[in-house]
């Protein structure tokens, strides 16, 4: 039976591997590295260093492939069914790749960015294509330290405050409102500075960026202050490599504290 | 300058330690473990082990002390005040562990289980040990693997669906009701088995005890059907170990899915 592998590898620093991850990239035949093209080819590149650091060479094989362009101009209600789309395109090449680069006793691995838990999509691909029952597979996941961990970890900050919750969500959502029920809120996949709506209210604000890596920034402090600053920040910092991944943790103060 | 690291060193497996924490774990003077009793020896055996299986002995200290009793008894709206008196009982002992074990140029550690930015309280005391200003130190924050990355590796699920909302919250929380605004809710420090409340829910149930452990426990399902399977799991492992640490993911269908 083919064994898949998907494993966490962490925000962006090598040294975020787990010993479990490293175990597990030994055994492995084959990696699956899929571009997303030009712009992140920074990532790309990190990856294959991974390899080659911990991995003797000439005991692996590297099959890379193209992922499908995902519609971004799809907004509002569209974004779900764009998303189908691009997760069934992108099932499709995962199926061609684990059938015909795979073989029947071999285990190939997918190198997924932080933790294989949070916003990706490749447990969900996996199944799909078992699904689809075209090909055959087992698969296991080796859980990451997600850009939420190293985030608040290069912060010093927790997540949560005593005894009280913390919800993770989107840019999108955010610019819908503030989360209800919770005043710590950590967002990922914003592309447009969601941020920014709430510079009028007594929140704090965490942000990073390029975390792990040599052109990590970080930034904090009172939102009316520092919004300004990370924006300035984000667009120079976009400019100067062509693409950005951030993230960040709000931190609401409730009334009279 | 005092140099203090803490460290987050994974749910339970020793492999789920990182890199960049065995190295830390290397450099490191002094190691404070400390104790909550009998029940969670296991506990305190498990980082011994640890700090065995990665560091050469003779270069480094252990210093143990006993954590003080917190009050369970206090209920409702009293629990607030009674996490403050337990962490500044805890600040004096750490503040009287940093100033009398490690030297001025020496390097201590804190290992937390699971990720420093989840629900516990290392980074707090460290700030408030700072603010009272008796002694002074630097420290840092090494991410680990939560026990929510663990529970949904295994599970081999995501914490979020596509695009959408994760609230990670306690169980006292959630007895008071369903969170708004999300439908996937991960629940920690739940003494009370709090996921009785919705068996009669349209809800999907991931638990996991004693994660990445010799020990570990794994069931999911429907509520209806996995909450009572659940229960007594849990009671038997419980009777059995003299003590449980557990979490769990609950999904929510919307209504029509």
């Amino acid at each position: 039976m083919r064994k898949i592998h998907v494993i966490g590898i962490g925000a962006g620093d090598p040294e975020q591997l787990t010993l479990q991850a490293v175990r597990v990239l030994r055994g492995t035949d084959v990696f699956f590295l899929l571009d997303k093209g030009e712009v992140k080819s920074d990532l790309t590149q990190l990856r294959r260093d991974m390899l080659d650091a911990h991995i003797p060479e000439g005991t692996y094989r590297l099959v890379e492939a193209r992922d499908p362009e995902r519609d971004r101009k799809a907004g509002g209600a569209a974004y779900s069914p764009a998303v189908g789309d691009w997760r069934s395109a992108r099932a499709e090449i995962y199926e061609r790749l684990i059938a015909e680069e795979l073989g029947e006793d071999e285990s190939g691995a997918f190198l997924v960015w932080g933790d294989p838990s949070l916003y990706d999509s490749t447990l969900g691909i996996l199944e799909e294509i078992l699904e689809r029952g075209a090909v055959a597979f087992e698969y296991d996941v080796v859980p990451g330290i997600s850009s939420v961990s190293a985030l608040v970890a290069r912060h010093r900050t927790g997540l949560n405050r005593v005894a009280g919750p913390v919800q993770i969500t989107t840019g999108r959502r955010l610019s819908e409102g503030f989360p209800d029920g919770v005043d710590d809120v950590v967002v990922m996949l914003d592309a447009h500075q969601a941020f920014r709506r709430y510079a009028d209210q007594d929140i704090d604000i965490y942000w990073g960026a390029y975390l792990g890596t040599p052109d990590e920034i970080l930034a904090s402090g009172p939102i009316a202050e520092a919004a300004p600053r990370i924006e300035r920040l984000r667009a120079e910092a976009r400019e100067r490599k062509g693409w950005i991944m951030d993230t960040y943790l709000l931190r609401r103060h409730p009334k009279g504290e």
